[in-house]
This record gives C-alpha cells, structure tokens and sequence, in this order.
C-alpha cells in the first residue's frame, strides 16, 4: 500500500434483486459449502419494488470490519459472512484511483477491513429471500470493490455460501441453480436460463401474510427434512430432475399453462416433504390454503391457467400471473376475499406497482368494498370475508440482475467517514 | 318360503365400532371393488364411545328394501349399498325360527326385502369414520340376518366394498387390511393382529375441530391423488410395505416409541402426500398443527414419546397416550390451549369416559381457567390462547369388534310393522 493520507475511504454501493424459486431448493448435501441436493430455478424479482442496496467501504482508518443492516450494526461473526469474505479477499485484484491517489494491490486485500451497510426495500423478517438479496449484493458489491476479475456465474458459487439461494440473485429473469457435482462446489453455480425481457407479460403478485406463528429457519428445517423424510430423496433424484428439464423449456416457450403447473406442483411438494418431515413442518397456515383454493378455483373456471402460485419457507403466497389482465382480475379476487382491515390505508395495502390496482378500477376503500363476488364463486360465495389475514399485497415483476450504482448521494456510508449515514 | 301369515317380521340388531388407521389407507387400485394400493393397520375404538347400531328386518310385507341414517330416511341406490347388499344376498342361507313359524330358505332372500335402521351414538359429519362403522355394521347385521356362513375376514371383504375402511371395523383391537392380489379382491380382507385386551393400557384421545371449510372427500381425494402425485407411488411401493412390518412389531411388542413415531410419520405422510395432489388437498388447518405442535414439544420434552397423533381426512385429532397418565397430562395441556368457549358446558366439552378429566383434577371450567402453563413451553407462553378451536373432546379407547345386540329394546325398528320406532 503506497504511503499516503489514512483518511481516504474508497466505496462501492450496488443493488441486487431478491428471487423467488419455481423449482424449489431444498436440502444440501454439504451444509458448510452449501451445496444442494438438486437443481432448483427461480425468477428474479423486479428490484424496484424488492431489493437489497449495499455499500461496502475500504479505508486503512478501519479497525475491524463491520457492518450494519438496515441501519442496525450486526455481527459479521458467523461462518457465512466469514466464508464469502475470505473468498472475496481470495481473488481480489490491484485497485487504483489516481484522482483519490489511492493505490492497493492484491496482497494489500488481506489486510484492510471493510465496511458493510445495507438495506432491504422491503420488510426483512416478512419472510420474503432477504437474506438472498442480501449475501448476493455483500458479494457483488465487494468483488466490485476488490477488482475481482470473475464473472457473476463464479461469484454466484461464493453468495451461495452465504445463503443457498442468494447464488440465484446474480442474475435477471430466469435462472438456474445447478447443485453441480465436484466436493468443493466450484460447479454449484449459478446459470442465467433468460433474462427479464424474455417473458416480460409475467405479473408478480405477493400476498404478504399476517402470521403469529414462530416459523423453522429454512436452514434447520431443510437439514431435518434430509434427516428425516422418507420421500426427500425421491423427489430429489427422481423427480426434480424431470421437472427442470420441462421448466427450461416452458419458459424458452413462454408456455404458461405448463410453466404454472410445474410451478404450482413444485411448491406443493416442497411443502409436503415439508410435513414429511418429523418432527412435521408447516410452512403454509390457513390463509395460505385459502390463496391457494381461491387461485385453482378460478384457473379451473377459465379452463387453462391465469396465475401460478408458489410458497417459500413461509405462508406468504407468491402468485404469478400470465399478463396485467390476469393480474388486474387476481387482484379483484384477492381484495374481494381478503379486504384490508378497518384501519388499514389502501395505499400501504397494495404497494410496488401500484398500476395494478388501478387498472382493476380500484381508488379506495369503497371501491374495495363495493367489487363483486367472482363469477366462479357466484353459487356458493363465502359468508365470511378473510378481513385482516394479508399484511399487504406487493405487485412487481420478473426483474434485472445486480447493477452497480455510481450516483454516490445513494450510498449507504459516508464517504469521509465510512460510517453509515 | 312357507305359505304363512305376511305380518311377520324378522329382526336382528348389531354394533360395530369405528377404527382409526395407523398406517394409512389412501389411493384405490380399484375404485369400483375398493381395493387399495397398500396394507393398512387401525386400531378399533371402543363402541361404547363411538359406534353404530344397527337393526336390519326383513319381512315379506315390505315392498323395496329401505334405510333410516340416524332416523332419517335415505337413498340405497348407490352403488356401495347395491354391492354390499348383492354380495350378502349371495350368501344366504335358510332361515328358520320355530316359534314365529318363519322359515326363509336360500333362494327366498332375492326376492325378499330388507329395512335397514342404523344409528351413530356420535356425530356423523364430524369426520369420526362413520361410514367405516356404518357399512361394517351393515354387512355384519346383514349377514346375521341372512345367516351368512362365513367368518368375520370374508365378510370384511365384503364391507370393504362399502367403505374401504369399513373391513377393519369386523374385529376389535389392532386390525391389518390385507391389500391383497386377486383382480377380483376375494383376498382384500382385514385380519385381525391382537385383541383389544394385548395393549389395554392405551389410551385416545380425539380432538373435534371446529371447521368452516368443505372437506374434499375422501374418496374423490384419493382419486385424485393416485392420479396426480409424484409421490404416491413411492409411498405405497417402498414405504408403507417396510412400515407394516414394523408397526406389526411395535404392536406385538407393546413398543410405544416406535408405535408413536410410526403412526405420527404415517399420518403426516398421507397428508404430504394430499398436499402433493393437483390440486393440492388440505385436510389438517392450523388448529390441526397447532395439536401436533403440542404434542411434539412435550412428547420432546419427555424424551420419549407419551402421546402419538393421527389425523384422517379432516381435521381432528386422535391421540393415543401410552397409558391414563399420559393421557391425564395430554389432556391437561389440551384444555390449557384450547379452553372452550365461554358459553360451553365442561360436561358437553369433553365426552366419552370422563374418569380421565376427573383424574386431571378438572371438575368445571373453573379448574381449566386455572390450569398452569405446561412445563415444556415455561420460556414462551403464549400470548393467546386458541378458544373455541375446539368443539369437544373425546376420551375413550381401543375395543372390541362387532357384536349381536339380543336384547329387543335396543332395536331400532319396530318388531310389528319394521319401520323406525
């Protein structure tokens, strides 16, 4: 490290979008390593409405390296932070800013601390892949920083170990995880299948559920799952593989009846090797079930495909639909059996792309109270509305990779100080 | 059939428990003759807390053959009624009582009609297996009736056709449904594994949920499975064979740890395997998970298991305590959880041998208000308690199979005209 003022503080901020999986991750073979038992698909989300910002800093004033999330400063003690670190160090490349005259070579990497701030667009705890988003973006952002000379597919291998599915939020659109075969994980990658513009007629529609419920980390339910299930490996070795083959193909053809049924399947099976497990977990409560019926019940009445739906490691219903018509009539039907409660302002209760709820003619309150029941429930509509049971709805679309942001008025630390704003 | 007066009436009485599958049946590889796609074990209930009575007469006065479920008149024109009563016909034999002057001979019974009057001592919507214990009773009484010369296992084969379930209603205790090979299902029958005296000191408990969802039944829902998951076919090749072993064992051996993991995975099993149907197929709701929640956390607590849960198609609960201490304790966390609603009787809350909620210390509602949290959750009460999602409970235990009821008054038509009394 040349000789030079230690004040300097040299960043790098980047945004990095969250996915949802429609093959489903679950189960590793190599817990440290973070390696999976099969292949697994997701589609990024747009991250105008979902998605984590970080800023890392480098300056020879650090003592340690820190970080803060959401504004909150958290230990970086834990073997996952730690691994993506080291490996980032690993690989990092000569730096030089000569306006700043700041000049760090590769060996200097090991020793200088960083600082990590960032910061979901979203609820973090609300159980919607922040912590993908967020091991992606650490990733991204620092192998900016450090001059890593890798391409987004080998630094996948590295966000992977910080959270299996973070590997997946390096790229746009379509994306294929491939659990690989080697022992130390190099080819447990992540492979961009298409990216947003591909099949971009595709509306998102997240149904953010109200739970009171204590919910198993995704981390020990999938271990117990492996431990314990006697239909896991089945599904990992004989099923899944199938499923990818025809998923890769129903999204290079846009085929959306097929798409939204080895969607809707694969969620399905995920949960039910879920409640094979012992002791049994559930992912899914009441509300979620009914999201479910009130989606089959009105694909059946079309006669083919509207909306796909698909559940994580929590209840919260991820619905998919095949265009804005289909999403603008999902959303009539969600706001008709789930209405906002009393107090609730409209206005937090749809949010992300709120064009959505517009074009379902839908201003306020009353225009909720006043939408009729579906068609397809015509003869046995409920006595009961499910008022309360969503949190929020949040509509969005498939979405771009991570991207640098150089404006530095959007970075998280300030730029004197490397101390968050 | 002997010149003599039309007034006569011939009558016989029977009950017939209901079961509760241990091992699970779902999925059909025969839905007109009911023949399943793997071995299934149960465990009969005692009669004297659920059960079905039933009185079949015959008489050449009656004009069709008829039937009254639970006093009300209903149809026999479907096929499981057809079938059972075909196949019984075709066993008959003479029939002669001295004293009334009757005398049947075997080729009388097909032009001769029955009336049919059958009653449940328990609700029958509830979910509680009542077409199980109706169809057995059914047949048995039929078959009495008839003087049908075959034992208990060759009548199974013939309540089977009913209700799949209902053949292991013919013997008490620990009851095997064969699956069988033959096309025409002469060896799908149920065989009886231990009396219900070999493991006397278990002791059940059922949970009636309260439910405002329609259930899909279970008969169109195993169709649907069979049809559409990717993962019943594993489960009924290589796996339920490989647990009828062991449960056999477990059973023989009084083994309640492994009895307890075996029935929990089993019904947890069958639901992942509803939950994996397209559509996907929920039976258990929260209040469902909420039980086995319970149990899990205090059967771990304990270090070896007290309580095994199993669910049928529907929400309920039925849990088997290893002994009446155990179920003292299971019951004791239950009324904690779910008190019942505020303008419940204690009396009508929990039904069946009410000695168990005596031994719980619990006399009226005022001991479940102060019922101490269990130790098992000290560091996290909840905050709420889930009122009312508990219609009743019912205490009761494994039992004896069907029997003759020779006392008239119990009868449940008229020994004159053979209509309901």
């Amino acid at each position: 490290m040349a000789e030079q003022s230690k004040k300097w503080v040299l960043m790098v901020t980047a945004q990095t979008p969250t996915n949802i999986a429609v093959i489903k991750y679950w189960g590793k073979r190599d817990e440290n390593l973070i390696l999976a038992i099969n292949d697994s698909i997701s589609v990024t989300l747009d991250p105008a409405h979902l998605c984590t910002t970080t800023t890392v800093a480098v300056s020879p004033a650090f003592d340690q390296d820190r970080m803060w999330l959401n504004g909150k400063e958290m230990s970086l003690a834990g073997g996952r932070y730690q691994n993506c670190l080291r490996e980032i160090r690993a690989r990092a490349s000569d730096v030089e800013d000569e306006k700043k005259g700041i000049k760090i070579t590769k060996n200097d990497w090991q020793n200088l601390h960083v600082h990590i701030a960032s910061y979901n667009n979203f609820p973090t705890a609300a159980g919607l892949a922040s912590s993908a988003a967020g091991f992606a973006c650490l990733v991204f952002s620092l192998a900016k920083l450090m001059n890593v000379q890798e391409d987004n597919g080998r630094l996948s291998a590295i966000a992977r170990q910080g959270s299996g599915s973070a590997c997946r939020s390096l790229f746009g659109g379509f994306v294929k995880w491939v659990m690989g075969k080697e022992e130390n994980g190099s080819d447990s990658i992540a492979v961009p299948l298409v990216d947003e513009k591909h099949w971009d007629e595709l509306v998102i529609i997240i149904a953010v559920v109200s739970s009171r419920q204590k919910e198993t980390s995704s981390t020990s339910g999938m271990r117990e799952t492996v431990e314990t299930s006697a239909l896991i490996e089945h599904r990992a070795r004989e099923i899944v593989p199938k499923r990818i083959i025809q998923m890769e193909e129903a999204i290079q053809k846009r085929d959306f009846p097929t798409f939204a049924q080895l969607t809707c399947s694969d969620s399905n099976q995920f949960h039910a090797v879920c409640m094979d497990t012992s002791p049994p977990i559930f992912y899914m409560n009441d509300t979620s079930h009914r999201v479910i019926g009130c989606v089959e019940k009105w694909n059946r009445s079309e006669g083919t495909p509207q909306v796909a739906y698909t559940f994580d490691a929590g209840p919260n219903a991820v619905l998919i639909a095949r265009n804005r018509k289909a999403a603008t009539l999902m959303l009539q039907r969600l706001l008709f059996h789930f209405p906002p409660n009393s107090d609730t302002d409209l206005n937090s209760y749809v949010i992300g792309d709120k064009s959505i709820l517009k074009d379902a003619g839908i201003q306020d309150i009353k225009d909720v109270e006043a939408l009729p029941p579906p068609p397809e429930i015509k003869d046995k509509v409920p006595a009961q509305k499910y008022k309360g049971e969503i949190s929020y709805f949040i509509c969005t679309r498939p979405g771009r990779g991570p991207v640098l942001l150089t404006d530095e008025s959007q970075a998280l630390l300030n730029p004197e100080t490397g101390l968050p704003k």
